[in-house]
């Protein structure tokens, strides 16, 4: 499975809904944000003011994390955040491989708060040789020819794929080769990968999507 | 309403369900494809299979565009796209300010594939002096202490927001001060803004999120 397409499929295969789990990092944002404010209790309500959603649309999705929390009164705070860490993995950090280090990769490379996500990315590689032994970010810029050795060396098994569409492919298939298990692809192009392993597609076409069509409703009214 | 967050709640308000939205732009890239291969015709069936998806689904969101097919044989592919496009406003380049030229915001300008998808960023904007009157990817950078009266002057409605987190709020006042009506939001902050302006979360963290609890799972298993 390429992409996530359906909501149905991925509940049925996976045993939590998509659409809840990438919802779930905007609510640790906002439990946090209190626990940091000297918060000890938190409630569905008050997380949904925070983000102007609908209440019973927080407790559902919380509650795939396997929280309950007490009537009249919340969740306590710490433990909110521990349980949605431990759901989505990010209690603990996963190492990853950057395959491409233009101005994407190079972006990638300096988002600090990868860290609280979760995902460290330990290597960069490209196939530019001029770009080859560069540091960027504080990571030394290694040969792509290197990849594949390395992941399967260091047992990496998330890679972050931000090389040019016409690339994308060999380069996937030199990470599945590696040992990778998933592949975020920041790239437009489509992966064809072996069904054991994961595509999560950072596609900016969506998100821009939901905003040209709001904004020509908006302009319409 | 700053970030999308509930299904029923936006198809209420903005008469389509904005998940189908976002599956347009994987649609169109298919039956673009198909169309430039020689194909005439496309199905529901076709573009599902292509992209591993259910084909109730796809038919279900290419209905929030109007169009119809014909039982048995599809949709006509030139007619599809146009259907597409003209759904999401993307048959009409918008112009869009970009704020923040960082390396995040020189990938987004760098971003040739923008201009098919609707979107021509015109003008890029920057505090930093040293960065002021330098020419990034074809864009000469302009002091943001301009970027509110050009705005205003050029009647643009977009703004892509790259600035840190921590300026994200002031330069998002200053588009809306400049008549900007929908705002990229690129930055992890959250934005207020008044409530006819529209803002769409470009958010890593939440397809980080699905890659990474669906990798656990992986390993678990």
């Amino acid at each position: 499975m390429s992409t996530m397409m359906t909501d149905s499929e991925t509940t049925e295969a996976r045993g939590a809904p998509l659409p809840s789990v990438r919802r779930l990092p905007l609510y640790l944002n906002v439990v946090r944000a209190l626990r940091d404010s000297g918060r000890e209790m938190v409630s569905c309500t008050h997380i949904a003011e925070e983000l102007q959603a609908d209440p019973t649309q927080v407790r559902k999705d919380l509650a795939i994390t396997g929280i309950t929390g007490k009537p009249k009164v919340g969740y306590d705070a710490v433990e909110l955040i521990e349980a949605i860490e431990v759901f989505l993995g990010w209690n603990n950090i996963s190492d990853a491989f950057l395959a491409g280090v233009g101005n994407l990769g190079t972006a990638l490379l300096g988002y600090r708060r990868f860290e609280n996500l979760g995902m460290n990315i330990v290597a960069a590689f490209d196939s530019n040789q001029t770009k080859v032994g560069r540091t960027v970010e504080g990571r030394k810029i290694l040969p792509l020819s290197r990849m594949t050795n390395l992941a399967s060396r260091m047992h990496i098994h998330i890679g972050v794929l931000a090389v040019p569409a016409s690339a994308a492919q060999t380069v996937a298939d030199q990470m599945v080769e590696g040992g990778i298990l998933a592949i975020w692809n920041f790239t437009t192009a489509r992966l064809n990968v072996p069904s054991n392993v994961i595509v999560e597609r950072a596609d900016f076409s969506q998100s821009l999507a939901a905003l040209t069509s709001r904004l020509k409703r908006t302009l319409k009214s």
